[in-house]
């Protein structure tokens, strides 16, 4: 049995940007019911729910996901082909250890990449690790917050210092967390002799 | 050259279920054979195959499997985040460790989840972690088999013990294989004073 | 406002065979300008490219990735699994050690495959392992170089060998590298008494 007319599917198919499983997270502000004139074995009745969708609200993006296994080259290989993967263009590199065929250690190398960039940096990994085949996951789907860089002053010791913070922020404007830049805690380490672990108790204090 | 005709692609479109790659995992009942009218370079005859599925007859569903490179947590709050992860909805977790960028040791959390949730647990992951963006990574097609729980009096050291068994069996009804569940023979170890092992090796005797 | 006609459409469509996001790698070797009839807020022109495609040409194929977790074997039993999976069609497996819930260690299972092994192969891991469910990755796009197998005479310590090179060439038939067969530097090793690495270092001078 066909439980929608067509005007109810092409109404549905024109105002909807996305369809999901199960129940939108939301405060339910509205429920209306419309019951419709077929007699049928349960109450035909459709029910809509409007409401504010509450959580956050994320930047979706798409990138695209290289992997292969490698048990064909050195660690100074390894290391050397992470470096030039991020000069190249990847987003981001990883290497897990993992057990190969023939009790070979081997390690499962995975760069994000732009699409864009698949063919070139394909074409290093092959050519710095002697692997013949990289899978090309297809385009993962990324939920992001984005970011802005607010620089604050900071004391640690008797000593000012500027650090950078990474404000993180939903498409709705709302501040998730923010964090201090890396770089900046290690130069101020550098620079007054504390521990980074030292360094990080006293920005919070 | 077309090799259908808009009669035989409506057919094959409607009748069939599903297309694989290859030939089916099956025992060939009966072969039949249909020659066509045209004259072509190769021999014009249509050959089907009728025959009964072997192997297991599997359930299948469809998951969703998050990942994101974390290297900005400490392991309290993975241990942590775990933990809230399943109270969350997630059907499975895992951690996996890798080498990230600036030689920094660090996790790839792998989340299994159902579409539903993705978004509630993303921002978990996010504000636990500090980590700005999780991949998506679509619908991964999954096949399970399906568990009923038995109950089975077993006898350990003198002393007489209810223990379940997880029975796992095909869509077809067919028995894979049990497991007692570990809950049950940990309590027995407890109980008895006897190692895990020594409690797995009573059940099987 | 739509950007192209049918007739532009329909042309796309029917003389591209693929699309991609970002601009191809390519030697730009002519550009051409049409303007539109059409006044828009922006320049009305097409702009064309022909270039000569740069670095690697790539095969393609496509094959299907299975996972699961699994802390429910011994070692012994997913070293034994390894070599069945090989012998039921595997392309190659791969294990990866993990976290899981309850602090459990575990690995992740990944097998890569074609599409008609799936279900027999994923029958043998649950038997196997008593693992109830395997996510099967949707076919990932993978790029490969061809290769072929070269024999060369070679002299090690005051013996000649033959060794088997495999020449790994891209789908224009440029020689990307080409690298010795393990199994015969392995049986040089074994038959000189010198270690693996100094065979080597032996093929190189």
């Amino acid at each position: 049995m066909e439980l929608t007319t067509p005007t109810g599917a092409s109404i549905l198919v024109n105002l909807a940007d996305d369809f999901i499983h199960g129940f939108a997270k939301m405060k339910v502000k509205r429920i209306g019911y419309g019951a419709g004139q077929s007699d049928m074995d349960f109450p035909n009745v459709l029910k809509l729910y409007l409401g504010e969708a509450s959580g956050r609200r994320f930047n979706h993006d798409e990138i695209t996901l290289l992997e292969t296994n490698i048990d064909t080259a050195t660690g100074e290989t390894m290391g050397y082909l992470f470096e030039q993967l991020f000069e190249e263009g990847a987003l981001d590199v990883v290497l897990v250890p993992c057990i190969m065929k023939k009790n070979r250690p081997g390690h499962i190398l995975k760069v994000m990449c732009n699409q864009a960039d698949v063919e070139q940096l394909t074409a290093l990994i092959m050519e710095e690790t002697g692997t013949l085949g990289v899978r090309v996951m297809p385009h993962a789907h990324r939920l992001t917050l984005s970011r802005r860089i607010v620089e604050k002053k900071v004391v640690v010791g008797d000593r000012e210092f500027k650090v950078r913070f990474k404000v993180a922020f939903d498409s709705a404007g709302v501040i998730a967390f923010e964090r201090a830049e890396f770089e900046d805690l290690r130069r101020i380490s550098k620079k007054t002799g504390l521990s980074l672990r030292k360094v990080r108790e006293e920005l919070k204090s």
